[in-house]
């Protein structure tokens, strides 16, 4: 079913107590080398970025999500443009989640925040029942829905590489009992996704399942089973992670319990440098997150242990009136672009002045810092000393 | 004076009736080539475009306006960072003008049109006399003066390798009797500019001398003797060019009557394509023009004669509905980057999705395709066949 992808475990955890792990997912437009970390281009782009940046800063691969393209410009004309790749201009690996979190977490109400991060769009749930889905576009307010099979329909007509089972999200606030409840309805859903995708698969594509099962040790188990007997690619970990770090790590740990780690793992929506390096730990081969590119927008520049201000934060706001005078790049041991001819100076006066460059140069220095921090782990990974690794960087 | 600088003639027309030439500007910050564009970076940044991309685009020089460094972040301060060259990164050659335009234009109101474009920044001249301009700054309302002695001052502090003296730029509206007086002083202003700039001198700067002289013959001839015997490096037509595209290229070949056309001659704020070859062949070495990139940022993409759509100007409107569907590059011929991986598709996309990337691309192109414009034009100069070229990108 998969004959144009593989996984690869290349190397084993040295280490009796923790279960990182070296990796290679092969797909049609290329390797990935895990543990990596996907990129958001949301609307077939990440903001402001080229594909020639991506490149450059050693960029694997980007995700795009299948609500915003759904709503605008419609996955039949992407595919009319010859799919995501041809469109956008990316022809690495790509991948497409299910469409599901915008809704839900939009559905949810504020409770988005919980789950992992902020709004994105304005839309509203209409309704959701077996079928699935019901929610007004943000796009232009039209009433859509959404199903297992339309999901698949429209990741195969985006045309990614790694594509995303419809299911549930469920926020922190959820009782147990409707925890149950949607990650039943979740499982038939994903078993949908991929009847349907086996109806439609070319070899272009693999699917993903998704476990969910909330906070709840009991579900988290009985979700990695349902989605280990069923023959997806790959498994993502979906869901409230919990309302702590702490909570989030026992959540993950609950969810690793049961799943078949001979496929790829992908932790869906976390991007913290700790955050990583406990999941790596955990087994998690991909993470995701907006932060990187999102933070740059504002200021927020990623920086290692050693240049962190009062070292709270894992990154430092070039707003502030403390980097005026800085004539230091970013980082000084930083390899990317930006670092290269940037000031910390130039960086806080093109924020203050409005300039759209700030936004470019920041970005690429924060992709450029995600995609050596897991060059980092892996050689850690490699070498048996990830926790030195993650002395620099945390 | 100029012993860091020169200017070598390549070679002059081989057709009697135009007057192109092929030059070398030589700068401690490198060599430009001539016949050239120099692209604005208004506040020390090319909007939205890195230093790298403009090298990539075979730019040769970019110049960043004096009246918005004065007003933010101030020259006392970009001197501190090391200058121009170091705190923006761009370590090509670098031109400033003398602030003046800015405010003038500004303060003879809605007739800033009529001179070269829109206006940029909000201010308000306060008072012009034999010692300056005052003004109050658009960054914070303060109130300003600028003195030839001050705008010299502050080129130096910026650091440019081409700097300019002060005048008054008046617009088209301005009756003779004015333009006479405003001309005589500018003059005076002229000459304290040289003063101050040769008590500063160390080696890293040159010196242009402007033409003024609005619209009268007599008048442009006279100021173009004034600048041509005085130890000005170059010489920049300024001022108002009519109302017309007629009367610009009359009123340049006025300027151009009396000039040392042993030195540079800059055309200030002209960049169409067609105006750039009438300039051209009347002898003009250099140009600038925000055009270029401010469309961009407007969805404007620059397109040689066979691209355009009724043949009327000389970009296309991205952001019109025509493009929706258009798998093409902007130009099938262009060996931009973003020729090179984006359809008129994606762009109009982009543009429509509010996406920042849509900025960047077609920035990029529109320089590149300036760039590669100049080259040509510079290319038939050497060939002799200036008319063939003009037929391909008019």
């Amino acid at each position: 079913m998969y004959k144009n992808f593989s996984f690869n475990i290349l190397q084993q955890s040295k280490n009796l107590k923790t279960n990182e792990r070296l990796g290679k997912i092969v797909t049609p437009h290329g390797e990935i080398q895990t543990p990596a970390f996907i990129f958001c281009g949301t609307k077939a782009s990440v903001k402001g970025i080229s594909p020639y940046q991506l490149k450059e800063t050693n960029t694997q691969i980007i995700l795009s999500n299948t609500y915003h393209l759904f709503s605008y410009p419609g996955s039949a004309y992407i595919k009319a443009r010859g799919g995501l790749h041809k469109f956008s201009g990316w022809n690495g690996p790509m991948f497409t989640d299910s469409g599901g979190f915008q809704i839900f977490s939009l559905g949810h109400g504020s409770v988005a925040d919980e789950i992992k991060g902020r709004r994105s769009g304005i839309s509203t749930l209409a309704k959701i029942d077996e079928e699935g889905a019901t929610f007004k576009s943000y796009w232009d307010g039209s009433v859509q829905l959404l199903t297992p099979e339309k999901s698949i329909e429209v990741q195969h007509e985006l045309g990614a590489d790694l594509i995303v089972s419809f299911d549930e999200c469920t926020p922190y606030h959820i009782d147990k009992k409707y925890t149950e409840k949607s990650m039943e309805r979740s499982h038939r859903w994903e078993k949908r996704s991929l009847n349907e995708f086996i109806k439609r698969n070319n070899g272009t594509q693999a699917l993903y399942g998704i476990v969910q099962g909330g906070i709840y040790p009991d579900f988290r188990k009985r979700s990695a089973e349902f989605v280990s007997s069923h023959p997806f690619f790959a498994t993502a970990i979906g869901g409230t992670l919990g309302s702590t770090k702490e909570q989030m790590y026992e959540v993950v740990e609950m969810a690793m319990n049961g799943l078949d780690i001979r496929r790829p793992i992908h932790l869906l929506g976390i991007g913290g440098i700790s955050d990583i390096f406990r999941g790596v730990k955990l087994g998690i081969d991909t993470f995701d997150c907006v932060h990187p590119t999102r933070i740059a927008r504002h200021g927020g520049a990623l920086v290692k242990a050693a240049y962190r201000d009062h070292n709270l934060r894992e990154h430092i706001n070039l707003k502030k009136a403390e980097y005026r005078n800085d004539d230091n790049p970013i980082e000084i041991d930083c390899d990317c672009p930006t670092c290269a001819i940037f000031s910390r100076a130039y960086l806080h006066y093109l924020l203050k002045a409005k300039e759209l460059l700030a936004l470019q140069a920041i970005a690429i220095h924060n992709i450029r810092f995600m995609n050596k921090l897991m060059e980092e782990i892996r050689r850690g990974i490699a070498d048996g000393n990830l926790t030195e690794v993650e002395s620099k960087w945390c």
